[in-house]
């Protein structure tokens, strides 16, 4: 079997998984207890704490562990249009989002907010440019991706939030961080974002826990309301052995990390040689700024979904994309390409797991597999 | 050790802690990928589903996977204050629920809607004269919980429902049934009630996972938008290994519960010995229509803090209630009762690891601890 989904969910690592053990069937306490046994699962709550919050450069506790980067995302993005009204109604986005993102811009905007939604460009970038133009007196978030999960491409989050800032800079900058957590170096405190997002699954941790960061002093209303957990920010028993497995992948990832990205990196350039190895192969975003953990690929004449069964079938895992469908109307038309190219497209998602012969062996079965699907296609 | 807070939390059972393994290492494709590996993963949630709905008697489609109860309980009342306000904008709740729904009320109080906080009696049930006159044009939704989690006090749920429906049957019921579930026999169909809420931390299932089941027809808004998961009801990656552990563990005890009922119930009998065996303790709720699973007493010239700080000491967990604070305004002020029988109150969660031996030692620790404690007092 070949895992090339990594950007879907991933395996749950075995240091990850010894630690859920670990906690949850002897440290199993309610954090909120005041027996032993609670203070024993509270100090696990914050030593994971410490540990994410120390890798990601923030403070401990502008640190709010979730349930997914769906809920941060719906948290910072509704709780921050809660709390901001009386400063401002608009909110500014792009159109190569995760769902995630894009979903709850929709619904905010049914709900009578005003949202921008920015273009980008064929390498999956946003114009600086359309942002300062599209900056506004009302103007109270934006909220731009760290890395596109279809594409890898990277935003330029720096210069995102310089212009932003430079505008007014009591305007919020939130980042889906979904892919770039665990897999590029992220420092909150030097990117000078006011919320990031991110989710442990992506990166060999559980599902069902993941994080948001809120900056110190920015007000965000609460998502879900109940006992006075996290400082009253997210109700509900926090998750203590999905969170400690999260701090323990994070961990893993972080001492090795150097190394995973040289290994990754091999991977990305084996899977690349299909651009030589093969006619009719372009690549979708970009190669020159984008994550090692990500390839998009298309294939002329080619249905991506087509290859992804016939892959399938031989326990090669790839994906077509989060939202792209039959009828073409996934991310990769926010890009600008034709149907065809859309349809065509195959995406890789990338871990440490993977090697080099793995990718050999993905290119070998996708020529067999393109040279038979186009014989049949040209008869 | 001895671990009488399960109500608070419990560990992960074996049986549960192995499906989470074999899902989160095995089948950790993302159920809405389109490869194998991806349907493969989908068909762990459904299978997971369909042991849910067919122990809690709802339909499969009516059954939505959450991070948590108070998650669940969020959506409930948020979702339908949401779509049926133009029906209405009175809810009706009681005094002695968890925060997780009186916070959701107060709340939806915050922005404009109209709560009724039923009160409890001594024994911590709500009087259906008061609930009957509460009901009002204007009504839209009756919240009830279905066992108290600080006393075990059972509800009359389908008295509620009966009465509820008899007014007006477009009034919806909900009802937390955080310690009902995995605990007593609920059949949703039966109860004739409209939502019910679960969690998988308190029945050896981990933390991070609980759900929600919405009766068919049933409108209530999503609290979580993004990606179209689960009929685009709650959106975020399901937590495939999460739900399937959830899922063993609930069908371990279905297979069981006429054991565990026993067993459990010879435990708080035990228990039960202290009223005996030591001057000065009272039951906070009622012995006669409670939960096998959940023991509240009062220890006279006590305070149930040093108690349990004794008794944790010894490696013996009990809680003090989950909002009981040192200034006496926890939930048993609901109940009526004087401030010193709250500041005397101690609570046993009990769970089937538990045994008859256990709580022969639990007796006399406490019988030793109160015993010094009266002493010291009276000096």
């Amino acid at each position: 079997m070949i895992y090339f989904d990594n950007a879907a969910s991933s395996k749950i690592c075995d240091e990850a998984m010894e630690e859920f053990q670990r906690v949850g069937q002897v440290v199993y306490g309610n954090p909120h207890a005041k027996s032993k046994m609670g203070m024993m699962a509270e100090e696990e709550v914050k030593r994971s704490i410490e540990i994410l919050a120390r890798g990601l450069k923030c403070n401990e506790d502008e640190l709010v562990i979730t349930s997914c980067a769906t809920e941060s995302n719906n948290m910072f993005l509704r709780g921050v249009v809660k709390r901001y009204k009386r400063k401002g109604n608009h909110i500014i986005t792009q159109k190569s989002e995760h769902s995630a993102v894009k979903s709850v811009a929709k619904q905010l905007e049914n709900e009578g907010v005003e949202v921008t939604y920015l273009d980008v460009d064929e390498k999956g970038v946003i114009s600086i440019q359309q942002l300062k133009e599209s900056l506004k007196e009302n103007t109270i978030l934006v909220s731009i991706m760290h890395v596109n999960n279809e594409t890898g491409a990277i935003m330029p989050i720096e210069e995102i939030v310089s212009e932003v800032k430079k505008y007014n800079k009591e305007i919020l900058v939130h980042v889906d961080g979904v892919q770039s957590f665990g897999k590029l170096d992220v420092n909150f405190r030097k990117l000078n974002i006011d919320g990031y997002s991110f989710t442990g699954h992506k990166i060999h941790a559980p599902k069902g826990v993941g994080g948001l960061i809120i900056k110190d002093g920015v007000k965000v209303e609460s998502l879900i309301y109940g006992g006075n957990h996290q400082n009253g920010r997210r109700a509900g028993t926090v998750n203590v052995s999905g969170v400690a497995s999260l701090a323990k992948a994070f961990e893993t990832w972080e001492k090795n990390k150097d190394e995973y990205t040289v290994k990754v990196g091999e991977v990305k350039k084996e899977l690349l040689k299909l651009l030589d190895e093969l006619d009719g192969v372009v690549v979708n975003g970009n190669l020159e700024n984008s994550s090692n953990y990500l390839l998009n690929l298309s294939f002329e004449h080619i249905r991506g979904e087509v290859l992804l069964h016939g892959l399938s079938e031989l326990e090669i895992y790839v994906s077509t994309g989060t939202s792209c469908n039959s009828t073409g109307t996934g991310m990769l038309t926010t890009y600008g390409y034709s149907k065809e190219r859309i349809l065509g497209s195959v995406r890789f998602g990338l871990s440490r797991y993977n090697t080099v012969e793995e990718a050999r062996e993905t290119v070998e079965e996708i020529k067999k597999l393109v040279g038979t699907l186009r014989k049949f296609k040209k008869r």
